[in-house]
C-alpha cells in the first residue's frame, strides 16, 4: 500500500534497548525503604546487603538422630543419662566419661561430647548402648558457624527475595530485611469499543455486535504480578479513547503513582493522541514508537512532577511484547533490581521452522519436548498477525527474536505459557 | 556408618515414575464440573472441548482504519457518506456506486463494499476522497470466519486455561467454559520443634535456641499455587510430631479433602510414624520411601473414604523435590490435566561441572546466561546437603537429574527461582 500521510510516530522508531536507556536516564528509582519480616518480603527488592547476624549454628548441632559421646570412650559400653531434644539450647546433661546423651537431628550437643554416633550404629541394652568399634571425634554434628559465619554476605542489595530465600534466611536466624517500597503502577485501558465483561451471555452478544471485551490491560497486570512482583498495580481502569478524559484521570487519580501504563488507542490516526496528551499535560515525550513488530505504538512520556507514562499496544500479545522489551526493564530500573526472580523469557527453545524478521518481533509458537530438548514451531504467518488474537489458543508460548533471518535449529528465548507437549520417549521428571 | 536396624521404609525405595503410576492407579480424578465465565477460569482445567460457537468475525471486518468502497469505483473520486464505527453491527450506511464509508479497524463493513482502502492511501478533499489507482476487491478486511469457524476446536478437554487463552477465547465470543472443580488440598507441617513466626525479634531468639521457623509447608503451598493452580490449598496447619494428633486432624478436619500433604516427621526412627498412622486410620500404604536423594521419606497412603495422604520431607528443597517428582504428577492426574500452564522444570541449562548421582536427585545450582545460553553451576557438595538450608540463597535454581554420571556440557532441566546472571555480551530482550 502506498502511504501519503505518515503519522508522526512512524517517522522514527526507537530500538528497544535504546528506549530502555532513554527512560532509565530520566526516571529515578524509588528510594524509600522499610523493614519487613522476611516471611512478608517475598517479591520485594533488598535495599541493603543481607549479612548473617550470627555464627550459625551458634553451638555444635547433631546431624543425625543418635548418641552424643566422647570418642575416647569407644569402643565401649556407655550409660545413657538423658536426651537432648531439638529446640532447647540449654542441655541439662553433660557427657562425662562412660556416658552418652541421646540427641535428635538438629539438637545442640551437650557439653563434653565430641562426636555423635547414629542410632543405627549402636546396640541399645536398657539404659546402656554398646559401641563395637572406635569412633573418631568430630563426626555427625555440624560445628559452630558451619552454615553461616557472622557477617557473611548472604544476599546482596538489589536482589528480589524469593520463597527459597525466605527458607534460607530463616534457617540462620535472619528474620528481618530492609526493602524498597513497591513501585506503584496504574493501568488505563483505552478504547471506546472496549467493555469489562461481567455476564457471559451479555458479553457474548456484545462481542458479536463488534464490541471488544477488555483483556489487554488484564494481561499486562498479570505479567506485572508474575514477573515484577516488586511493582504494585494500584489501579486498573477502562476509559474511552478521549484525550481529555485520559488527561483528567492521569492528573487527578493517578498523579501520585510512579508509572501509568496506557493500553490501546495509540495507533496511527489523523492527529496523534499521544502527542495531544503530552501537549495537554506538558509531558515530555521520551520516545514515540518502538522498532519492533507487534508493539510498534509503544511509547513513553514523562509528566512534570507526575508519573512516567508508557503506552502499549491495544493488542494483547503486542502489549505483552512491549512489556517484555520495555516495561520489564523499566520496572527493574525503577525498583533498583539487579537480580529478579523468574524472568519472562526463562526457556530457550530450538526452532522448528524458519523466521524472517525485519524488525525485532514476537512469534507465537507451539512447544514440545523430545529427549529433554524444547522445540518451538512458529504458527503459520496468517495466525501470527496481532489482530488474530484467537490464535493464542493454538500457541503455547511466545518466542522473542531480533531483526534477522532465523533458520531451523537455531535457539530462541521463549515465554512459556502452556506446558510443552511431551513427544517420543517421554517421562520427564516434572 | 554401619547400620544394624534398618527402618522399614528404607527396605524398598520406589522409583518416582512408578510411585506416580501406583498412586494414579488407585486415586480417581475429580469428576464434578461447573460452568464459569472464561475470565474467572484462569488456572482451571477444561472439562470439555472448547469449540467456536460462531463463525468469527460474523461479518466482514475492517483490518485498517480507512474507507470501505466498491473496487469497481477505483480509480476515482468518491463521496464519503458516513462512518462505520467499531462496536456496531448494524451499519446504517450502504455503499452505493460512487460512495465510500469511513471504517475504523475492527468495524464491520457496510453492505455493498467489497474492499477497504487504508486512509493513508487516499487524498481527502472535504466530503470526498480521491483514489489514484485501481484497488482489487477483498483487500484490507477480514472475511466471515477468518479467525474461527463455527465448531472449530479451540482448546481440548484437559487443558489448563491460561491468561492468553482468555484473551483468545473472548476474541471469538467464547465467554463460558466448563471446568472441573478444583482438587482440594490440605497441608500439615509436623514437627515439635517447629513454630510459625510472627514477631521478627522473637523469631530470631527462638531460632537461636534451636527451634525451627516453619518454611517447608509454606514452600509446598507456594509451589501448588504456582504450578498446579487447579488445586486449591484449603488449609495449612502446623501440628506436633504426634501420630494421634495428626490422625485426629486428618479424620476430623481434613476428611473431605482430596489430598493431604504432610511435611516432616517422617524420617527414620524406632517406630515408623507413617506406618503407625496408616495402622491407626486403616490406611493403605501405597509406597513408603522414594528412590531419590533429597525427598527420600516421600510416601503415600490411601485412607478409607478419605483423602490421599502424601508425606514429604521436612527439609524445604527436599520437599520441593518430592513436589516436582511426585505431587505435581499426582495433581495432574487428580485434576485430569493433559497440558498444564508453566511446568516446574521450564528451563534447560548446560552444566558447568560434573554431577555423580547415585539416586535421582536435586542439585542446587547457580545460573548465568551468556550469548543466549543458560548455564548451571552446581554449588559445592557441602552446600548441597538438605540440612544446609541457608545455601538456597547462594543458588538461583534447582536442577533435577537422574541416577547417573553427568559431565560438564550436558543439559539438565532446571527450576529457576532467580533470574540468571547476565555475563559477557549482555542485553537479552527480557
Amino acid at each position: 500500500m502506498s502511504s501519503k500521510r505518515v503519522p508522526r510516530y512512524l517517522e522514527k522508531l526507537t530500538p528497544a534497548p535504546e528506549a530502555v536507556r532513554i527512560v532509565a536516564s530520566r526516571v529515578k528509582p524509588v528510594s524509600e525503604t522499610c523493614e519487613l519480616p522476611v516471611w512478608e518480603a517475598v517479591g520485594r527488592v533488598l535495599a541493603e546487603d543481607v549479612r548473617a547476624p550470627h555464627d550459625f549454628p551458634p553451638r555444635p548441632r547433631a546431624a543425625y538422630d543418635g548418641y552424643a559421646i566422647r570418642s575416647s570412650d569407644t569402643p565401649g559400653r556407655l550409660r545413657v543419662i538423658g536426651e537432648a531434644t531439638i529446640g532447647k539450647i540449654d542441655v541439662k546433661y553433660r557427657v562425662e566419661p562412660g556416658t552418652a546423651v541421646y540427641v535428635s537431628t538438629g539438637a545442640y550437643l551437650p557439653e563434653g561430647a565430641d562426636t555423635v554416633i547414629p542410632e543405627e550404629a549402636v546396640k541399645r541394652e536398657g539404659d546402656y548402648i554398646v559401641v563395637d568399634k572406635q569412633f573418631p571425634p568430630g563426626k555427625n554434628y555440624d560445628p559452630v558457624g558451619a552454615y553461616a559465619r557472622r557477617g557473611q554476605l548472604l544476599l546482596p542489595r538489589g536482589y528480589v527475595l524469593t520463597m527459597l530465600d525466605v527458607a534460607g534466611l530463616l534457617d540462620v536466624a535472619v528474620t528481618r530485611v530492609k526493602v524498597y517500597r513497591p513501585v506503584t503502577v496504574g493501568i488505563i485501558a483505552t478504547g471506546t469499543e472496549l467493555f469489562e465483561p461481567s455476564d457471559p451471555a451479555e458479553a457474548e452478544e456484545r462481542i458479536l455486535r463488534g464490541e471488544v471485551a477488555e483483556t489487554t490491560a488484564k494481561l499486562v497486570e498479570w505479567a506485572i504480578e508474575k514477573y515484577t512482583p516488586w511493582a504494585l498495580v494500584a489501579e486498573r481502569v477502562l476509559l474511552p479513547d478521549n484525550v481529555d478524559t485520559i488527561a483528567w484521570y492521569l492528573t487527578r487519580q493517578m498523579r501520585g503513582l510512579d508509572l501509568v501504563i496506557l493500553t490501546g488507542g495509540t495507533g496511527p490516526s489523523d492527529v496523534d493522541p499521544f502527542y495531544q496528551l503530552a501537549e495537554k499535560l506538558g509531558g515530555e515525550v521520551l520516545f514515540r514508537g518502538l522498532f519492533v513488530k507487534g508493539g510498534r505504538p509503544t511509547s513513553a512520556m514523562l509528566l512534570p512532577d507526575g508519573p512516567l507514562v508508557i503506552a502499549l499496544s491495544g493488542h494483547p500479545v503486542s502489549a505483552l511484547h512491549g512489556f517484555i522489551r520495555l516495561v520489564y526493564h523499566v520496572l527493574k530500573h525503577m525498583g533498583s533490581v539487579r537480580r529478579a526472580a523468574e524472568p519472562p523469557l526463562q526457556a530457550v527453545a530450538e526452532l522448528v521452522g524458519d523466521i524472517r524478521a525485519k524488525r525485532p518481533q514476537q512469534v507465537k509458537v507451539r512447544l514440545y519436548r523430545e529427549n529433554g530438548m524444547l522445540y518451538a514451531e512458529p504458527l503459520p504467518l496468517e495466525r501470527q498477525q496481532s489482530s488474530v488474537i484467537v490464535s493464542n489458543v493454538e500457541a503455547d508460548g511466545i518466542a522473542v527474536v531480533e531483526n534477522r533471518q532465523y533458520s531451523r535449529g537455531e535457539r530462541v528465548p521463549v515465554m512459556v505459557y502452556r506446558e510443552p507437549e511431551e513427544r517420543g520417549s517421554g517421562g520427564s521428571p516434572g
